[in-house]
């Protein structure tokens, strides 16, 4: 008798244990990833206007790192990644048409996100969450590929860039809540090209609080993409004229308010404890951003880094990145684990208790070790550009199989993509092909890229053989996706959204005319 | 008698507030100078290495100066800048011999400092303060100029660089006690130039942990400069290895670890809110620090600057600098106000209640109402290269009057001051006079100085027409002061330093034969 009721004691205080773990909600994700910010423009990155008092405080109270990776040196390749932890070469985010040279998804692109591709949002949805995108998709503008149709719930936001079109040959981009078109960029979304006067990241911080408030009581999702930081740049009238830097520290200035009022937010509903929170960007910083008004040095800035966004260099793919989840991560730490936005995909599905999808290659890895146990561990970094594997990293060494710094065709449009810099044999005019012997860099004594490693030396054969036989094995696994930037069509752009006729903003798509994109990138 | 009762109280009252204040001690004052340290080296500002754990947390605890320079790329005029609050081409550390070619003071040099300068630490002297300098001292190496006859108590350390000599042609540099050699570097206070092992910044660490002890209870001045991130580097057993940077790395570690120590002795001795510290380094990192082994790669870092140490670019002269003061300075205050280490001296009076001296002329400003009360105001920056008024800097517009990467006879000994940076027209090779057109570039939006501004421009004119007032008001007033690196001669080398007898370390001057001294930097 005595013995059944020690037992259902020890089973009533289990139960009074186990209960509330059962009960205990799935932990809130927020993704904010920026456009075209770099490494360097951080203060806690050591950016000298110090103009991120939000970002500082969200790295002091969560934990930063130095050496964090995009999947590519470019906006939509990068953006895929992040959603499906696999590289650009693998969820087709390529083109075959010009090797190794960038390309994306301006709108005569007729790919996009292919439904065979596993997005962890979906993965999110389908285990009761609430997701949301605010701002830049860029994984497709057609129907089929936008967000609503992979994984999200609602959108506020744009499917391509916000460049100036003139709505005849090409039409300005859709703004779209949910699925539905509200108007377009200029004609009902106000950018002033002149001034860089638009109050879009206003609307985007708004939507994102508003989200937050209506989903404080469920699990939810939240992709936090805004693009001030993208050229053309734009910033609202409380924040234009307000940095010592022009427009561009203007746009930092505005969208770090942003993160401060989002986690400022989650404190105000009591959540903060139960949500993972992630910045980051999207590649490194355009180092030719400009505006109608002052063209060239309104770029970011990659730090001490070599050149900036469409290269491999490391000012072309190290981010800033920032995690943040009070009581769980550790205030003020600094991890040196070298970590890329593909591992969002692993560590999001680690931290919410999903498993992992059977038969799905993922690139990225999980990071929940990092976050919470500070532990770190040897992962390669694969430099793609385009189609062509360039560069890869392992431990502290970085092997050049290609370089190359800003193509003529790119050149002739104005761009140059290492201004100030330039260092012999590896800021190559030319594509140049080191695959026989890779230029190998030490990145923690020189993490410029400046100083060659003797490839006679014992230290040369050490490490290009490590690296060596992780290349063979990536490209042992490696299947690649079906290149989705090999055909453009005019026909294919944002014509007649749906929504367009509700406000009168429908136009007539041309003839189809398939043709193989030019990318002079 | 009512009136006078209640006057009495009043007396006695205010007598009851006054009485401590008489009595409460002047502050102590911590000059931390480090040698050839960058501003990118710290991670508060940037370092992907994070090696500064220490340094970071002063960041915390005090303010951070973003804007902070030098008054000279180069060591000696530097450090005589930062003891004197004047220009080296006032206070007469500079050479007419070439043109625009830095001087400094190896041991061959006649010249020292003026006995009609007023060093700072006289003044606090003279107000009953104790003095020590632990490290090195580059004011001059001829008994004269040496730090007791200058305003010091005690001294620990050496008169000259650790370059390695042979003992015939040039003896070892003296490592002092006070006013008797102790021995000479390599001889008796070892450096392994082929490992990088020495011990000597424990013992500077130990020599000023030690003074704080021993005047923890009356007014001190500590001026703390060690020297092991400068060529040839060093670190001791503990250090050396563990930074992934290499030596230059390991040296900051370790010098680092003495920063936490000497603040942490401030915290145990109680002392901590009557103590004024300041950290900074005397120029930009060298961009060619060498050790036997590895040339070239170990210099630090200058951040997202041009050049480095030589140079007037701003990875020459802008430096970390870091302000701490216990309920005095708000912690984790950010200053962007233009400050330079010749502002020191006026501060320094200021905190301390000290009088200017009359007829004195001074470079540096007073910046209390920075520290205390967070004020910003409008001074130039003269970036001098030796003789030569190179740069002015004015609110965020930096006028470029000469340019000059690295003399020639400076390439041909190795040195290269801006590897991987080129800047067509500004990184010139050889020496390059605009003082017709000054080259123009705006710090804020382009701290690389790689975007020059349209001399044609408005823009262009309203800042050239400020910076101009300001450089002819400079002029103006500039007076001067004898050239002391003019002259050298083999027979003042530290041949036979004081106490050298005890030691056994005296050897024969040659016949006194001076030269004029070649400068090829």
């Amino acid at each position: 008798m005595e013995k059944s009721s020690r037992c259902i004691s020890i089973s009533l205080i289990l139960l009074l244990y186990l209960v509330p773990s059962c009960l205990s909600r799935k932990p809130n994700i927020i993704v904010m990833l920026m456009d075209d910010m770099g490494w360097g423009d951080l203060g806690s990155y050591g950016h000298p206007a110090r103009e991120t008092p939000n970002l500082d405080r969200m790295a002091a109270e969560g934990m930063l790192f130095t050496d964090f990776y995009s999947a590519a040196g470019i906006c939509s390749p990068s953006r895929a990644s992040v959603m499906t932890g696999r590289l650009p070469i693998r969820n087709g985010f390529y083109s075959t048409n010009q090797f190794a040279k960038n390309s994306y998804l301006p709108q005569d692109v007729m790919g996009g996100i292919s439904d065979s591709e596993v997005l962890f949002p979906e993965l999110l949805k389908q285990n009761g969450y609430r997701n949301k995108i605010v701002g830049k998709w860029h994984l497709g503008h057609r129907e089929q590929f936008l967000p609503l149709q992979h994984g999200f719930d609602e959108w506020f936001g744009a499917p391509d860039c916000h460049y100036k079109y003139d709505d005849k040959v090409m039409p300005n981009i859709p703004v779209y809540k949910d699925s539905l078109m509200q108007g377009r960029y200029y004609d009902h979304f106000k950018i002033d090209i002149k001034t860089g006067l638009s109050n879009l990241t206003q609307l985007y911080i708004q939507e994102a609080l508003d989200f937050l408030e209506k989903e404080r009581d469920r699990p939810f999702f939240l992709y936090w993409a805004p693009d001030a930081t993208h050229t053309p740049l734009y910033a609202s009238e409380k924040f234009r004229g307000k940095s010592e830097r022009g427009l561009y520290g203007d746009a930092v200035m505005e969208l770090d308010s942003g993160v401060g009022k989002i986690l400022n937010k989650l404190k105000e509903l009591g959540i903060e404890n139960n949500t993972f929170a992630f910045f980051s960007s999207d590649n490194g910083a355009a180092t030719y951003a400009f505006t109608e008004v002052s063209i060239i040095i309104s770029g970011g800035s990659n730090g001490p880094f070599l050149c900036g966004k469409q290269t491999t260099f490391e000012g072309g793919m190290r981010e800033p990145a920032l995690a943040w989840w009070p009581t769980k991560i550790r205030p003020g730490s600094i991890s040196k684990q070298v970590g890329n936005l593909m591992d969002i995909f692993s560590t999001v599905l680690k931290i919410t208790s999903i498993p992992h999808p059977k038969g799905l290659y993922l690139d990225g890895v999980d990071l929940s070790s990092v976050l919470f146990n500070s532990k770190e561990f040897d992962r390669p970094v694969f430099y793609y550009r385009n189609d062509a594997l360039f560069k890869v990293r392992y431990g502290q060494y970085k092997a050049h199989f290609y370089t190359w710094d800003t193509p003529e065709d790119a050149q002739r449009l104005g761009y140059h993509y290492c201004p100030g810099q330039f260092v012999p044999k590896v800021t190559t005019a030319l594509l140049t092909n080191y695959t026989d012997q890779p230029l190998l860099f030490h990145l923690g004594k020189d993490p410029g890229e400046k100083f060659i490693i003797d490839a006679s030396s014992v230290e040369y054969s050490i490490a290009m053989k490590q690296i060596s036989s992780v290349v063979k094995e990536h490209l042992r696994t490696l299947v690649r996706g079906e290149p989705q930037f090999d055909w453009c069509d005019l026909a294919v752009q944002n014509w007649s959204p749906s929504g367009c006729e509700k406000i009168n903003s429908c136009f007539t798509a041309p003839l189809s005319y398939p043709y193989r994109c030019h990318w002079p990138y």
